[in-house]
């Protein structure tokens, strides 16, 4: 065990009050890591406030304890030990827990490369899956059972930042973690209903008109879907609700990059961009003033589909040629 | 270690000339696990024939050591062990291996319910994810290290044996043996790439076709999706290449039963249905001359699509009533 998780594992036996914070616009793992941390340390009889700036995604509104979050925090309050979840700066956390004064002891537990980290314990790891995998660590040196409720918290997190063991953040131990907490009562069959199979029909109307716009540009190494103003009026969708649909043309056999174009109410696309590795689509959405990782990047773009289409297939040709 | 396990181990430390047969028609897990096998033995100093009546899906040609599938038995070979994979009758593995005679000691090693299995040594437990997880208990008890080919098969059984650790199937242990296969090398990336992302674009501009008949019935408990002729030959489908298009309807939120109908050359109607456990689906197939589980069935009807879908959903109202 690392000397940095015994550290924290001493800290919690030893304190009483605990605030447990993450990331503005969480994810998955921000909201399960937070409520399963948040869980274990209230079986071992201490308090916990979970913080989250917000807002909650509906879809995570199922979550043990998700009713507990506090998107602020009491100017007056005062906790022994701040836990920073699956982000390291006060600025992601937002402005409530910026300006909170006393946080006591801060710990940073986190998987993403850290930037400018707060200061305080980090345990701060980019080979872990996901923050919940570390969260997972710290509750196996503290020695007590985990509750089944915890576990559900925490197989949500690791579940969902792998893409339910597709992503190639997917280790053995990531697994080895998720079959541990399955073990300890992780209720398998809510997490995949509530995640995998709550989608509201008009996701699916949409999808529909919305692959009858794929077209496979440069023999095929570039897909492209869009979805116009009418199209969403016409099924009565949200833009929400397109939420994976750019992971369809980027699994086309052949593929090298693929784009996601929603025109906005606002004459503006919204673009959403995947690579399989030969580009850089983070570069890509960079010249149109967007950003993004060198496999998943986006950008917004003045004017109607056909049009924006015309001008992004001519930068992905030339980054592919 | 179960005495079986031991039984196998200690039968093939003692033996040279192996068998690997599996079921015609064979999935993931039926292939996996014949070549995760066959590669285990090899890498011992054994000689292993793999048989496969086949045909082999195109979606695993990409296995290791897939090429070397025999689909016929030399009537003059012989062996001095037999292993029966993912099935345990000789009627399923096929006619050449039916009416081999040198089978030698017979091995079944499955994970489904068996009726009427062969004779020979079982190893058995339909508490298995996978026939391929078995494969593993028994490459333990070999204690020889596994070669990463051999992980990848397996890996491969496991992972489409569980839609990628999202159906129920999914225990502790599943998680735990894929683990131990990504650390003894399994190749994640290619798995994945080559089962979830090689599709060819016609599926999806067919998904798009098929999706615009989405319909939601009996208050939105039965979802439909329909796919006439038409439709196949506008974009230049291939029936197989409707394979998983009946969860989408099931994904749906509210959904009990999804149903999806594909119209054949020869004026019937191919139908798969799906449930979320309050329908028994396998019962309603039943009705119409067709079989399978209470939460997967299929079944053939005379008729035009929505003909079809008219006494389909008669027979699936009276069994939500």
């Amino acid at each position: 065990m690392s000397d940095v998780i015994s550290q924290i594992a001493d800290l919690i036996q030893r304190r009483d009050r605990f605030l447990v914070a993450s990331h503005m616009n969480p994810d998955g793992d921000a909201l399960g890591s937070s409520l399963g941390l948040a869980l274990v340390l209230e079986s071992m009889g201490k308090s916990a406030v979970v913080h989250n700036q917000g807002p909650v995604p509906a879809l995570y509104g199922f979550l043990p304890a998700v009713e507990r979050i506090q998107k602020d925090l009491p100017s007056d309050g005062y906790f022994e030990v701040s836990f920073v979840l699956d982000c390291s700066t006060p600025e992601r956390v937002g402005e409530s827990f910026r300006q909170f004064g006393n946080r006591g002891q801060v710990v940073v537990v986190d998987h993403h490369p850290p930037r400018h980290a707060m200061e305080g314990l980090h345990l701060i790891r980019t080979e872990a899956a996901a923050t919940a995998e570390l969260i997972y660590e710290i509750t196996e040196a503290l020695k007590v059972p985990l509750p089944g409720d915890a576990a559900t918290a925490l197989y949500a997190g690791l579940m969902t930042d792998t893409g339910s063991f597709r992503f190639s953040n997917t280790t053995p131990r990531a697994l080895e973690v998720a079959g541990r907490l399955l073990a300890a009562g992780a209720d398998h069959r809510r997490l995949i209903e509530q995640v995998y199979e709550s989608f509201p029909p008009e996701r699916f109307r949409l999808l529909g008109l919305a692959l009858n716009t794929l077209r496979l540009l440069d023999n095929g190494r570039v897909a492209v879907i869009w979805i116009t103003r009418p199209m969403f009026q016409e099924v009565g969708a949200e833009d929400e609700m397109t939420d994976g649909f750019v992971d369809i043309p980027r699994s086309i056999k052949g593929v090298e990059v693929a784009v996601l174009i929603r025109e906005r109410e606002d004459s503006e696309c919204r673009v959403n961009l995947r690579s399989r590795g030969r580009v850089d689509v983070g570069d890509v959405a960079s010249q149109f003033g967007g950003g993004g990782h060198p496999n998943a990047a986006g950008c917004t773009i003045k004017g109607p589909a056909p049009e924006v289409e015309g001008r992004l297939i001519k930068a992905i040709e030339e980054a592919l040629s």
